[in-house]
């Protein structure tokens, strides 16, 4: 049920919870009070038993009512479209499966869970936990690691180096792909909304764009490359700027299909009409973009995948099986319908 | 805790174990195992006992551990797009605020949970459950009242007579709503998409657009009204039939926002603008149709608050409070953006 024994020094097993109070001097008792999350056991104890579990790891007895319960928890940092049903999609169906149910919980935008969260955690003993776009603190993974709650985390933002295991999407590749869509068209004057600075998956599908054009022996216009947030009002202002250029694009690539909302509406409001005057690639595929007019050529992210994954991850987990790769991408894809053409001159 | 007591008989209060136990002739351990959904109690007996809970209310004792978990169950009977978004945020305000945590279930489209969905609620034991869309059978109901487990309904169906609590909106209002900002542009022929005939809600909004319609004097011509299923592809193909008419409408009621964007694909493959040349309403306001080209002016659900509702009156009943209303409907809301305009002539 431990993780730990996947990290731990060559023959060094997880310690019972008698040999963790053995090891810091202490009764079982209050080793049994720090693992079950209670407060009243001094800060100090507390920091040596939760180190000894940190180094070791905790052996969970086998007994009634220690049992994981029958839940998998789903953490989002938000929620806020179509994006998110996907994910509880793809986690739905793996509980399902197993006969789980799924707690669902939203952090209102806090990159880290509070305090509150993870107490409701360690009291409902899921057997796992994934989490969206959200990390937890060391101390907070320790504290599900030391009672042998699985933990996964579906990661669109892109970080391969995460301490737990999780799933993303080839960014790059994507990048890659949708800009040689263009290309293949005809396009050589495309405009870039490539989303926040700080997002490594943006900066993935830029640099896949700028590979792209690399290859076909074309330059990168810095003019054209506009960073912003992943929000239809940044797409929508960025194309507007992009637009009156001296020598404006002919297509526009926004890194997700929420900028790509905006390009559409940019394009309206010029007097532009997509494909003809403007094309426009999005990525993530959201359910809605089949259903813009004209209908959104963007890359797919397979997000409903991405979150099966994770949960198969941390259901194999807690069940003691050991994991074939802790970090795994899923292939993206170019799905191309109609907001794409060869640009007219 | 049970909600029996709002129906039942004058002076005839909720029960103890021991007084069903009495009052059908069995023992106390053949109630609790009825209670707690044993299976092996014979048929007649449990019908005897469940009978006996459903007329007097079951008055569960304060003991530890049978103090209800600090959950609430969420149920979908679909979760297909945003909407979904708007209901569980609405839900998880109140869970937040009440420190429960949510279990979401989705029921794959079934209109009543099976089996397995009942027992995990009565084995996780939460404070209360939440539905969207989908109803109990008698016999679920009957299950979660005599372990005191209250249920509400977000029912944006439209069904007034529900024997639960039920949250719906204003359907009529908005139907009428609608129709009368479009005669009040100069529409006089105007479509409507009016959505599956089994739905309760589609036909109050569809009487709410006849009601506008005949206070105007103006005929309903039944050529106009087009019923269907409440999906994008229904207001691609009805809106196409409807402007191959040789009098085709100048504009375009439809009964929900994915019908909408139907209707606007039908009017872009038919070379016209919107709203030049074919104005359009939807019903619903779901977060993307801001983003749609043009802005898609339509009545706004307030799913957010419907299901806060819900969850408010399910932590009511938990609470043992009684509510003031069984049945509530929020009030439906016309917002006006740029999918209108007076017709052309």
């Amino acid at each position: 049920m431990s993780t730990a024994d996947r990290s731990g020094a060559p023959g060094a097993g997880p310690l019972t919870t008698a040999q963790i109070a053995a090891a810091v001097g202490v009764s079982v008792s209050t080793v049994s009070k720090v693992l079950n999350g209670r407060t009243d056991v001094a800060a100090e104890t507390r920091a040596r038993v939760e180190g000894v579990i940190r180094r070791h790891g905790h052996r969970r007895q086998k007994q009634r009512g220690t049992a994981p319960a029958p839940l998998l928890e789903l953490v989002f940092r938000q929620m806020r479209d179509a994006y998110a049903i996907e994910i509880i999609n793809g986690v739905q169906l793996v509980a399902r499966e197993h006969r789980l149910a799924v707690v669902l919980s939203e952090l209102q935008g806090r990159h880290t869970p509070d305090r509150g969260w993870v107490e409701g955690v360690v009291a409902r003993r899921p057997a796992g936990v994934i989490s969206v776009f959200s990390g937890l603190t060391d101390a907070q993974s320790g504290q599900l690691r030391s009672r042998g709650i699985p933990f996964a985390l579906v990661d669109p933002g892109g970080e391969p180096a995460h301490a737990s295991p999780s799933v993303g999407a080839s960014n790059w590749n994507g990048g890659l792909t949708a800009t040689r869509h263009l290309l293949g068209l005809g396009h050589r004057r495309i405009g870039v909304l490539a989303g926040p600075k700080g997002s490594l998956a943006a900066r993935a599908r830029l640099d896949g764009h700028r590979a792209a054009m690399d290859t076909a022996g074309l330059p990168v216009d810095p003019a054209l490359v506009r960073t912003g947030d992943f929000h239809a009002e940044d797409g929508l202002a960025h194309t507007r700027e992009l637009l009156r250029l001296p020598e404006p694009p002919t297509a526009v690539f926004a890194c997700n299909d929420a900028q790509a909302l905006g390009a559409y509406r940019a394009a309206a409001q010029a007097g532009l009409r997509i494909p003809d005057d403007l094309s426009v690639v999005g990525f993530d595929d959201l359910p809605q973009v089949q259903w813009t007019t004209p209908p959104l050529t963007t890359v797919r992210q397979p997000l409903t995948e991405m979150a099966a994954t994770a949960a198969t991850m941390v259901v194999t987990l807690a069940g003691g099986g050991p994991l074939r790769q802790t970090r795994v991408e899923l292939a993206t894809e170019l799905v191309v319908r109609e907001s794409t053409a060869p640009p007219r001159h």
